[in-house]
């Protein structure tokens, strides 16, 4: 254990900030340790939009729950999986850049996967918290048109940064033994882990301040993974150049 | 500046490793703070294979690249996508997990990446160094074929860690704006921005200890972008049984 390893393990969501602004040189430190993630082939596949313009938070807050901590919080980033700037580097150079394969699609979202951990950890650093905001893929379509955001670009998430006026509890996470497998899958002890898993999430749900609940996590993903999911997805990014091919 | 973002910063590719290993408490803690990275609505979508046994790094390294590193490296993990534990938790409570949505291979590709980045800073806290493996994707089914990776599993990248021999200099990233937006997209700049960042990146590579060549970033992004990009990954992750649908 060292500090950068009690810091990761520190993580919680914040959703609740103290109004104070995040000073603008922060702001570029953080971007820049954001830019020092790998990077595949080095094509630097993504851009990152500080959203500032109240109104402009405000329907995002809506369309994304609504989540009023994006309307909120003193510093909301939008991450965009971003070919724009391959294509441009292929103009300069009078190619064409061949488009739409899947694979193009998976480069450029975990580029800006990358990146984005990196932001989320640099601004834990330096005391900040901070929440990933997956619902903006609700209507990503309207995302694209308050933030201008052309072709071959896609929101992935957004995320709200700021001083935490909150200190929720640690989520417990999965036992490592079902996540970490050595030279070959298996799941064959799963079951088990997960079901004793189930119950340190019960207990934590049942303790939790302020919104405890009785659930545990196969309940949960069982709700979430039973359901169609945002089923508009393929169309939005096909629209957008992503063809999926 | 702080000691993290220093240490976000200062990443480097290591691919030359001392032969000393990775002491399990290690590899224990460094997966404990991967697992505390943020997860889309807690579904933890990812598995990571720790593969030890030579005779299959000898075959993940030829057919990545060959990449040696992978053959020579103290420590390789494959980061999976992983939904095959969802649908798991949807067994155990009598639901059927739907199926094949784009957006769950968007849920489950971004999970497995930030839990990738957390499990890169953790070892480079230690004073390890190492360097993401996309070739893995040169042939995904194969990939599985020898890890015995089922269903509802994709393997999206491999990592080599270890202790670093090498010190390889720091790669010039993108202008800081070039990258980070104010309220909407906005590129009218960023061919010239681009054009200054090629003769930084000549620079880089012409004084490149070792391996100095003559480039720039936008020839090597055309290069890359003006090729058909692993035109089999689409079928491959529909076989596994995201349809992208």
């Amino acid at each position: 254990m060292n500090p950068v390893i009690e810091l990761l393990q520190s993580h919680r969501s914040i959703r609740k900030f103290k109004p104070e602004p995040v000073a603008e040189e922060m702001i570029r430190s953080i971007v820049a340790a954001a830019q020092c993630a790998s990077t595949s082939n080095f094509v630097q596949a993504y851009s990152i939009i500080r959203v500032k313009d109240p109104a402009v938070r405000k329907q995002i807050a809506e369309l994304a729950g609504p989540q009023p901590w994006v309307e909120a919080c003193p510093l909301f980033l939008v991450f965009c999986a971003d070919l724009n700037r391959s294509e441009l580097a292929c103009r300069m150079n009078d190619r064409e850049m061949v488009q739409g394969y899947t694979e193009q699609f998976i480069i450029a979202t975990v580029d800006v996967a990358l990146a984005a951990q990196n932001t989320m950890i640099a601004a834990e650093s330096l005391g900040l918290g901070g929440v990933y905001i997956g619902g903006i893929r609700n209507n990503p379509q309207k995302i694209c048109d308050l933030l201008r955001i052309p072709d071959h670009v896609y929101p992935v998430f957004g995320m709200c940064l700021g001083y935490p006026n909150d200190d929720p509890q640690r989520k417990p996470r999965l036992p490592l033994e079902a996540v970490l497998k050595t030279d070959r899958y298996t799941d064959g002890e799963d079951a088990a882990r997960i079901g004793a898993y189930d119950q340190v999430c019960r207990e934590y749900y049942i303790k939790r301040d302020g919104s405890a609940r009785d659930d545990t996590w196969t309940q949960q993903i069982s709700e979430m993974m039973g359901k169609a999911q945002r089923p508009h997805m393929k169309g939005f990014v096909q629209g957008k150049g992503f063809d999926l091919k």
